[in-house]
């Protein structure tokens, strides 16, 4: 089953160079001081597509058969993957058929719309999306693309890590996020070959805490009703990435709301850059003392940056004011 | 009176390197497909203290004598200027004294007070801040540090664009915004050296349009009242920031709060960086049909990032799904 090694990762990153951003490594002093630790960011809120589930996408693209592409991809999403697929069918010249909800964010379908992806709602139910998914693959002959279970996926995924760690050179932790794994997965997988000393840690939210009990229980949980707002990480772990994630990692730490909230708008504050919750989740470690990081140096991948702007985000009144003088 | 040439502007760049950082130049495909223009952000939003502000505050404190520095330096501001300041002086062991009125945002107050700065609340008038400001400068002996209309500040915000030329080479237009004008006194001191025919645009609310009127008739617009979400645009030019403009600027261009808004939103969700709108007016101008940038190179300088997030930016009440499960 665990059947990624260092040779896909490899051979994931020759595949993606010309397609996807080598995104930057950020540092912030302010970080370093609340956290006591050297932090290393990789921003892959910058990467095309506004998420790292470019890299998995982009993958499993390219490595389809010429005839296999002009087929072209499908998945089932709402989300992040959605837009990622349907970019990397996109520079390929393939289609994309995406399923996703009749409730759906409007502007989500928008957006993987305007990649040039076909857009097919579905029942907003798991059946509904299951039969819809199975229609669209019996009637395109279309290669489905899983968000995170597919080892091109995974491979892909640990291209990010792999960027990070030539760029910052030796880390004593990493810390990732975790939702379906596939990101944590791949970054195992790099880091176990780059720096089998590091420690890595998977980042849950504390109320989508499938693959913290998973690993407690020796089985993959699926039925539990994950509520928290990092939106990214309600998936539960695939068969593929529980295996791999089961053998390689160090530790899951679970987070709160309030603490992904908190790192979230210390980074948008002091960093000034746009990250989701799902990123945030790998942040509040830094400081909510779930592990030790004193003195240490710390590699946090941000795994994107797509966020619903409300529409007050903005100072929208500005309050009347006399005019400002010069001081004499 | 205008007396800052290319040499100051040097002399300051050599001042400040070892205090601020080097702020990166980014590009994004998606503001360049929205422009039909080649578009070169110098993003001063991840400046020392989330401003350019910094890059003219440390040259005026780091040109003063040791005798004067030891007595600090004082400045009027709620602003950015205040938070550049008082880390200026901290960064060259100087005291700072900021006079801010009473009625300031209180997470501004305690930045500054946070960087180190003594504030000083005066009542929220121009009469009582000016004689709170004379009072202080007169207990202290310390030297005021205007936030636009010194020679020193002025050539500290010239270096920013000359950091962006030497990294993105030639531009055919530059775009600025213009509050009190040290920024684009600076920039147009730089760019008439660098690139004599680069033209040079400043960008201005059209609810605090001092500048434009004040260009229009010849002298200096003070008597009116600023109504722009641009909160940091507020303030007129000063006498010696007038005279610069007055004889170098190409334009100034007028935005409105709408546009304003919609340039800021469009940054963020596709740059995921978080600007302030008073950078945003600088932005804007790319798809107002304001100026013809088809196929030009055009600089911008993101001037800061510091907003004021509101409590609900995050998503804090996460809808109740259920579990995700992967299809069969």
């Amino acid at each position: 089953m665990s059947d990624v090694t260092w040779r896909e990762i490899e051979a994931a990153a020759r595949r993606i160079a010309p397609l996807a951003h080598r995104t930057p490594v950020l540092t912030n002093a302010s970080v370093d001081r609340r956290a006591g630790a050297a932090v290393r960011f990789k921003c892959e809120n910058f990467q095309r597509t506004g998420s790292f589930k470019f890299r998995g996408a982009a993958n499993a693209v390219a490595a389809l058969s010429p005839t296999a592409r002009a087929r072209g991809v499908y998945a089932h999403s709402s989300g992040n993957h959605a837009q990622a697929l349907a970019l990397a069918a996109r520079l390929h010249s393939a289609p994309a058929y995406i399923v996703m909800p009749s409730d759906a964010c409007p502007v989500k379908r928008a957006a993987t719309e305007g990649y040039g992806a076909r857009v097919i709602p579905c029942p907003p139910t798991d059946e509904g999306r299951r039969t819809t998914a199975e229609r669209v693959g019996d009637e395109t002959g279309a290669t489905f693309v899983h968000p995170h279970d597919d080892p091109l996926v995974i491979a892909g995924q640990g291209t990010a890590v792999a960027e990070l760690v030539e760029e910052a050179g030796d880390l004593d932790v990493v810390l990732v996020p975790v939702g379906g794994g596939g990101l944590l997965s791949g970054t195992l997988i790099a880091i176990r070959r780059l720096h089998p000393r590091a420690r890595v840690i998977g980042c849950e939210p504390a109320r989508a805490d499938d693959a913290h009990r998973g690993l407690l229980a020796g089985r993959r949980i699926v039925d539990f009703v994950p509520e928290t707002i990092a939106d990214g990480l309600r998936t539960p772990l695939g068969e593929r990435t529980f295996e791999i994630i089961r053998r390689l990692v160090d530790e899951i730490v679970l987070i709160t709301d309030d603490e992904i909230a908190d790192a979230m708008r210390f980074v948008w504050e002091r960093m000034k850059i746009v990250i989701e919750p799902s990123s945030a989740v790998a942040v509040a470690p830094l400081w909510t003392g779930a592990i030790a990081v004193l003195g240490r140096r710390v590699g946090i991948i941000l795994s994107g940056g797509n966020v619903d702007l409300p529409g007050n985000v903005l100072p929208s009144r500005p309050s009347s004011r006399r005019p400002s003088r010069r001081p004499r």
